[in-house]
């Protein structure tokens, strides 16, 4: 691709790594001397810093959002249909900042960084960090950037929820809150889901009680497995029929009688599985789950959620996807009426879709459409 | 309990083993010569043999449906709650008749049972059997108990699918089909599901390609994941919720922070899992996966399932359950529809209820009462 769509894509983008040099402590009631994010930006910082945007990712996410990071690379940032010269997150205007999460596997700090007290990955002893735990490494990052007041914080889905997050802990950082496909706390059945994930890579005799660096495996099986169980829940019913139905691989319409990859759905998946295991890793997975596992920011303000979005200064987009199970339209409205009740600002949109959850990767015109809207107006509200 | 519910019980069953010494050619192409199936009965058959009742059973049951093995025992059968004097399934009227499939783990001749050829289990030579086959199965048991044709055949779930098999492929066998929380085929997402959890079992290391049993171990990782997954898929999201919410199963309302069982919802999972392994086997499971994944009446009428039931003779009843998105009303209305198309007799009875799939195997009272009507009038009809 090259010079990749020119006038659409930031194109070759440097992710930096930037040094956190002050402590943070945890929720787990642990404390981190200094950490390190890996950060990508896209579009340039204003004079006055209040163009700034910042990019929450999802449960398998990282810090390249947007662009190539070389001249030849075919696969763009995984939110590159959304930031970009004239996108819904218009870098001609914005100032973008994206990072890797505490905890992440792409170079900032988690499980598969030395730890330099020890030489040797962190591998299990890393704490398991929470959504409130993002959003302090956030802010320090944000102070790191010299950047005090967030134009908006986006994010979908695990993203969403920092989204809210920082808009409750942090009210005087956010202009705009952008929650996409995302829930207040998950429900039982996502713990499940979770649940079976976490089994599925524990109990994966390569998983070494997490130190399997030290022993060059890594617990593929059971982080395959995990994969294949979340992309069950990242597209609809209606959608799986439509893209696979009962079709058969083999173009002979007999079946196979053995356990070999036999019906399209099987060999999508085993795809997937496949490619996640040759890029994340198993230490991080099980900590993003357990992120998803204990968010739930109401539960500081008596379980009521509008108590917790009393404080926010931030006016907020919700949007949801007709076809998202994994967290459904539903679940948005939950956040929509603590926000009403809150007495705070909202927008709500729902978009028409039947894809499911992983509609908020995609550039659905009417979805496209309203984030362009609403960030053109924030552009114009912060001058830029 | 010793004489249990003494009068609504069928008390204390013996199960058999039945051999079935004509030789089945199955979809596979290969040929058993004889096998076995264990068989409970319950109620006495009558004179005319016009009241024998045949239950089908789904993915993880077997041949005890009702009653109990031993005076002392604390678990019934998987159906008692249907199946007894004054029961649904009247045992004072009717006499049924309950199998463990033919490739089931509980006696009948399968994967766990030893090839007398070569003196070892069959483990993975086992064929791999279909709907089809086990029709075919049960029609030899039925010649063998002197049964020409059913008064009913009845079934929930993959046990619903066996019974819309009987009534097209032996349409002058059965006068009533009873089929439960059924689909006509089963969708990509739940074929998805079945993948994940044959996956779950292959990959396990303990597993050894199926030949566990002379390693003297059982791939019981794999199958105590594919039984959680399961689980999922047997309870609504509104059940998980009602049952489990976000409960802890601590009761100091702190968070662990390490992976160890925190939520309620983890310990049902896990215990379920756990339970599962001690008492099935793995081989089985991975061959009634694919039987669920095969079944497609209408494949063999050009795709049209009212040109498949248009031969059938039996008077049907399609039942469905409002919260079971395993097999939902929808796929029970398909059913329904195709019945009509093709001019036949159906009654349809949506259940309010919001367990999910599971429903199917509860005394729900609409359900029951259902049931008991429908099968009141059989039980006239046949005159007993």
């Amino acid at each position: 691709m090259g010079a990749h769509e020119a006038g659409t894509s930031v194109g070759v983008v440097v992710p930096r790594r930037i040094g956190i040099e002050t402590a943070l402590t945890l929720d787990c009631g642990r404390t981190l001397p200094r950490h390190d994010l890996m950060v990508e930006t896209y579009g340039e910082l204003n004079a006055d810093r209040s163009n700034a945007v910042l990019i929450c990712h999802a449960l398998s996410g990282d810090h390249h959002a947007a662009g190539y990071h070389s001249a030849g690379e075919r696969k763009p940032g995984w939110w590159d249909s959304a930031i970009g010269p004239g996108k819904p997150i218009d870098t001609r205007r914005f100032h973008v900042v994206s990072l890797n999460n505490l905890g992440g596997c792409r170079g900032s700090t988690g499980p598969n960084t030395v730890d330099p007290a020890t030489g040797q990955p962190h591998g299990p002893d890393f704490p398991i960090v929470t959504v409130r735990d993002w959003v302090r490494s956030q802010a320090l990052l944000a102070d790191a950037l010299g950047i005090e007041r967030w134009a908006a914080v986006i994010g979908g889905s695990l993203g969403g929820m920092q989204v809210m997050q920082w808009a409750i802990d942090l009210p005087q950082r956010v202009r705009h809150a952008l929650v996409v496909a995302a829930a207040p706390k998950i429900s039982a059945q996502n713990i499940a889901f979770n649940e079976i994930a976490r089994q599925a890579i524990l109990s994966d005799p390569e998983f070494h009680d997490g130190r399997y660096y030290a022993q060059n495996v890594v617990p593929s099986r059971g982080l395959k497995l995990a994969r294949m169980l979340g992309h069950i829940t990242y597209l609809s019913d209606v959608a799986m029929r439509a893209r696979f139905g009962r079709l058969l691989r083999d173009g002979d319409g007999q079946f196979n009688f053995n356990f070999d990859v036999e019906f399209e759905v099987e060999s999508y998946l085993r795809h997937q599985g496949q490619s996640f295991v040759e890029r994340f890793d198993a230490n991080t997975y099980l900590l993003m789950t357990k992120a998803l596992d204990y968010f739930d920011p109401a539960r500081d303000y008596g379980d009521d959620l509008a108590a917790a979005f009393r404080g926010a200064q931030a006016r907020f987009l919700v949007v949801a996807f007709e076809a998202d199970w994994r967290f459904s339209p539903e679940r948005s409205r939950e956040i929509v009426k603590a926000l009403i009740a809150a007495g705070k600002e909202v927008s709500y949109a729902l978009i028409d879709s039947d894809l499911g959850h992983d509609d908020f990767l995609l550039s659905l015109p009417d979805y496209h459409r309203v984030l362009h809207s609403y960030l053109g107006r924030v552009a114009d509200e912060v001058g830029t």
